[in-house]
């Protein structure tokens, strides 16, 4: 069982949608993870913060799920992170209508003692000197960091964030974020752009698209099962990468071979997460629905023709 | 080896993308589906009209590749169907600077006797009354009628749309013209409306994006390969619906697997088809590249996940 650390934001969030509203649920890039990890049999920890306000039945819950929960600081009297946004009707855009950093402004994170040898490190969506202060703090390379990261710091912390980027191994990112982090619209160039900024493997998520591999010349495309309805988009980008970094985390290996796996396995968690509100659906999803949506992505995307 | 009918618009085109200009190439749906579908052994005829000012060199080409052009009609003194459009930066929408139906607005097709037993029928955008009469002109049932169409006729003639729908078993449509022809936004939701307007499978073309195959519960997803520089997107999906119905006509097999293969093979030669301004790909391209990009394909989609 290999240990994945978890780095990212714990929030409070209030989201619409064309079919909804949830007030102040469970959000941030660490939940998401952490729940789409705990799929595979990996011992895991998450870094974060949050404040006094924070549902105790949801630090429960992970403590359920094998996940470590010891370096999650509350702060007396602190609020958490609280996020509200609106999606617009086509899901694809949303606007945020409520930005509180609270108690993540001066967020100093930890590593625990145990989790300095993790072989797996996800640098959840954060501020990139959070990202690099986390590197620094382990005591051994890890064999892969991730890191995840949106257009929010490439607009205001983008040497920062190009530092960090320099670290890693995986980039996981979007697709209009890669156009703008390399300024090339075609996203094979702007994945060969990304890999000379550092990371081996760079992951395009095209959302409701997809998702792209990419190392060196080699590419592999995982698609978004398509579904009948998506209810919240919110924290499929995160439940994508814990299901990738919790796979290669569980499986200790990271061939590309492994990484196309990897891949298969963030997207099926993912299209799970969409389906309700929040991290509502991550919080009772089987195994079993799991390995059965895994059939539907095979029957998906193989096929069979004879190559000459 | 079996027959393809196949019906379309051959125009002169004139295209403006952000890479350069061409004035006045060989355009049209029957040309880029006539030429994918002569990579496969099939016997193919178009039902068409051009005028006296349509270049003999490019009907040469199709009686080389073993195209039947006897029912393109050449109209004395005729003109040509012109097109001229602009592509945007992003090549995903592009403005119609001039439409002159010229010869093809009086067009009344007729489709040659060796033909009225064709087992595939290719139906290319056209008005859909003109698809209609082909469909009444077959001696025989087709073993299978696949229909292309564009928004242009649902805006413009919806009822006589509709009327050619029921009858076919295969509608090829893009993404956003699956929405408006159902007014459902999920795609999955379209899939279905479309299904019970009559033909049995649909398939949804995202571009860029991929296409997916629909068949009752079953779903396929072939994607568009990823490339460095898509130049000129014209084309792109009469080259996908040649490819796909060529395939079908040279195996004679319209099961749902088939179908899977298919709509790579069409994928696969859509991809070369952008490479170039119009035809021009397409009329030089070796069979040895196209088996070579098929090995992409299935490096890019295949996966060998262990199931449950």
């Amino acid at each position: 069982m290999g240990k994945l650390l978890i780095i990212g934001s714990v929030n409070i969030d209030s989201i619409e949608t064309p079919f909804g509203k949830a007030e102040k649920i469970v959000g941030g890039s660490a939940p998401f993870i952490a729940l789409a990890a705990s799929q595979f049999d990996v011992e895991s920890a998450i870094v974060s913060v949050v404040g006094e306000d924070f549902p105790q039945e949801f630090l429960s819950l992970l403590q359920d799920r094998n996940v470590d929960i010891s370096a999650l600081e509350i702060i007396e009297g602190g609020k958490t992170f609280f996020w509200k946004g609106k999606y617009h009707n086509d899901l694809n855009s949303r606007d945020t209508l409520v930005t509180e950093l609270n108690v993540l402004a001066d967020f100093n994170p930890v590593v625990p003692d145990n989790f300095k040898d993790a072989e797996v490190v996800m640098l959840g969506n954060l501020h990139p000197n959070i990202q690099m202060s986390v590197i620094d703090q382990m005591t051994e390379r890890p064999k892969l960091i991730i890191l995840d990261t949106m257009n929010f710091w490439m607009d205001n912390s983008l040497e920062e964030l190009k530092a960090v980027i320099k670290r890693i191994d995986v980039l996981t990112i979007n697709d209009e974020e890669a156009r703008q982090l390399t300024n090339e619209y075609s996203l094979v160039k702007a994945a060969q752009e990304i890999q000379k900024m550092g990371p081996k493997y760079v992951v395009i998520k095209k959302g409701e698209h997809g998702a792209l591999l990419f190392h060196e010349e080699n590419v592999f495309f995982a698609p978004a099962l398509p579904l009948e309805e998506v209810f919240d988009p919110t924290g499929a980008g995160d439940t994508f990468a814990g299901g990738f970094s919790g796979y290669l985390a569980a499986t200790g290996n990271i061939s590309f071979e492994n990484l196309k796996k990897a891949v298969i396995h963030g997207s099926n968690l993912a299209s799970f997460s969409v389906e309700r509100f929040g991290t509502e659906r991550m919080q009772e999803l089987e195994r079993s629905e799991v390995h059965k949506r895994l059939h539907q992505f095979k029957a998906l995307t193989q096929f069979d023709i004879e190559l000459q």
